[in-house]
């Protein structure tokens, strides 16, 4: 037979066993904080039609979108998830209740340049709240602290939510009477960072010919620095000047004081003046998300506060405000950088009954009461040799290889071998069952992350 | 601004909150079985290169695929969760461990004739054991009991896993000397129960040039029924003819004495020498699983044993044994049905703060506490009308409204409203959070299918 080489896309994460298990336990993570904070899933279709997905057209997204026809339908797959988001709220808007909380996980595709760490195929996790008409302020406090609360229990420690507020830039161009050229400013200024002042400064008097007292009085802006109270304090000198600028401070001076509130300690959460978000679909709060050792890897979490959710599919007014993980990027950033941590039990199963007859009967009733307590057990039933049985759980890091032999039968025992020091108990099966499930709680009690 | 009409592909299942909740949860308690029984999860590309998904080419199927390029590659959507284990196994054989215990539960995509039912992106639920080489026969058992479990788990009680085995099959025609139209005749007797037995008789003579004595053998040979050990003991009648009919006897018989071993009741489990399966692919236990009250949906979940999981990928011989559950076509079966319970707690929220206060601080702290305790909490800011903010609650058939005014405040304790009968309890924000989950769980304990 003629054979095909198996392989997978380029692009496309096809994780091991093991790794499958560290990621699901991350996703899981952030589906139990997004419950918590009383998010309800949702789960679109990958598939949309092009007129749907590609709406409000155009743009960097559009060339890298899988598009195809099928029959006489023109089909996408979704580039993110917040079209769809868009789409589902504007169709069945009489059928659910605003403010609207969901949260989705799901894979999304975009056919970028393949490099390391960039992926075609890759999970979003996003948490928006959408409201009908209007949408409280306390909104865009509580979305970063879901994210702080969520990294926390992953165990990430070592991260900065940095968090601005777009009324604050655009009231500062209308006092500077630079409204016009705002965008471009923002867009200069945004890659502060990467650029330096110098050529920041030199962009905005050569490319936009803004004066040099003004780009002076930009950067001075832009470079408001120190702890949360101290850039709020030093924004305080621009109030009066302008509306949009005064209710930008109002709103970023409320979102401090919630995430404060909510037990965000200040190594987690800074106002950062400089972050501004490219999109133009933002209106309010914006929201980056930096690794404190790794700041190179850029934002691992962003999003912010838009007043039309669904502007492309309704009249309506839908503000809301969301925030979105770049999941499958961040687990290969985790993983690069060594901060999975490999204390997290990963193996398939909890215990591995070895049945030494070669009936099952009494190895099928002893798995039955080990599943029902909980534990997740294989009923090893292979013709290997006991050396290989015992290699296949260890290779596998199960915690525990449980003996089932013509003796234990006869006197209603197992015996129970604990792979990781080679220890051996004689115990019931019910006693074997709760030994396994206590052991496997303290030794495997850890975050999934180091750091 | 012109305005796109949002909808959704014809095909594609888009659930609102509370039927996603209802999805989630089955799909949830699948995970939590077959990880019981010590299987690993596994989550491939949705999209595959072409030569790789259609290795195996030709059929019904390769119509139906989504396929398309991008750049200069050939893509297909996978149409089924089997294929992409054979290239995972075949890719990752040297870093797995054999057996190989696999679930995957994904979206699949087929572009069939649009029509009530059917769905064009849907969900398999797919569990698999791979060998290398060999697998012993205890895993054909094994198998169809982590159905049982997980369909009982769910409330499903009135279905039927019909087992059957290919050898006895082959080894029936095998003992007529039919060996060469065994596939040609399994294919007809399969449609025994749509068209009858005269039609099968007509069609065995007719078409296949099979003699009228031995169209009735094998017509009274697939009309063997009874019990499991009538029809085990009817079979015994044939046994020392042919090899391949003594080890596919064997096999059944060892597969029925496993399952028993395992408590599965014969009402939920019968041999059934009519279920073939349509696949060659298949040459060992053959199972289907029918709802009892719902013959004419057919088979809900479906699979068997197979001698070659990769063979257009590897020459290495990898034997395995899966069932597959079509978790989207069930869904809208059950839902169709009316058999999905709605005693079960779809609720975005276990609670739903409302403060009475402009301030939000305390609601904050009070909300932190509820989901410390593990209480799905809202807090509900927005500016409305008390009564609207109870309605949001009630129509989202959250459990608990929580109130929080200067008085509770001030007092140190909340106000409880039980929004099921009105009743409302004061007590302090720790109790009101052990108060709700009591309730909780108590109220919401049973299973999501009736039936």
């Amino acid at each position: 037979m003629e054979r095909i080489k198996p392989h997978t896309l380029s692009g496309f994460m096809e994780l091991l066993p093991q790794k499958q298990v560290q990621f699901d336990k991350i996703m899981d993570t952030l589906k139990r904080v997004y419950s918590l904070y009383g998010f309800t899933a949702l789960d679109t279709p990958a598939i949309e039609a092009s007129d749907v997905l590609l709406a409000k057209g155009g743009g960097e997204t559009e060339k890298q979108i899988y598009r195809f026809t099928k029959g006489d339908s023109d089909l996408s797959l979704r580039f993110d998830l917040t079209v769809p988001l868009a789409k589902y709220v504007a169709m069945h808007y009489g059928e659910l209740n605003f403010p609207f909380r969901r949260f989705q996980i799901g894979k999304v595709y975009r056919g970028e340049r393949a490099q390391r760490g960039r992926f075609r195929e890759f999970y979003q996790a996003d948490i928006d709240v959408i409201g009908d008409g209007k949408l409280s302020i306390y909104n865009e406090a509580e979305i970063p602290s879901i994210i702080y609360r969520a990294f926390t229990q992953l165990g990430l420690t070592r991260f900065v939510i940095r968090v601005n507020n777009r009324k604050i830039l655009n009231g500062f161009y209308e006092i500077m009477n630079l409204s016009d050229l705002s965008g471009d400013i923002m867009r200069t200024v945004d890659k502060l960072d990467k650029i330096g002042a110098d050529k920041v400064k030199s962009i905005l008097t050569d490319d936009l010919n803004i004066s040099p007292e003004d780009s002076d009085a930009i950067l001075r802006f832009i470079s408001i620095k120190g702890t949360n109270s101290q850039v709020l304090e030093a924004l305080e000198e621009y109030r009066g000047k302008s509306e949009v600028f005064d209710k930008g401070l109002e709103e970023l001076t409320a979102v401090t004081k919630y995430l404060s509130d909510y037990g965000v300690p200040e190594s987690n959460f800074a106002v950062d003046l400089t972050i501004a978000r490219g999109l133009d679909y933002y209106t309010g709060t914006v929201y980056e998300t930096t690794m404190t050792d790794h700041p190179e890897i850029g934002s691992i979490c962003s999003g912010g506060r838009y007043d039309n959710l669904a502007e492309y599919y309704t009249d309506r007014q839908l503000p809301g405000v969301g925030i979105s993980i770049g999941l499958t990027r961040l687990f290969f950033v985790l993983d690069d950088c060594g901060l999975l941590s490999d204390n997290t039990l990963t193996a398939p199963a909890d215990a591995l009954i070895i049945p030494m007859t070669s009936d099952l009967s009494a190895a099928v009733s002893l798995a039955t009461i080990f599943r029902e307590k909980g534990v997740r057990t294989q009923l090893y039933s292979e013709d290997k040799k006991f050396k290989a049985k015992i290699t296949y759980a260890s290779r596998q890091n199960i915690p525990f290889a449980v003996f089932l032999g013509e003796d234990e039968i006869k006197s209603g025992t197992v015996s129970v071998k604990d792979l990781s020091d080679g220890s051996q108990v004689t115990m019931t099966g019910q006693q074997a069952a709760e030994h396994i499930l206590n052991v496997i709680n303290q030794r495997y009690s850890g975050a999934i992350i180091n750091g």
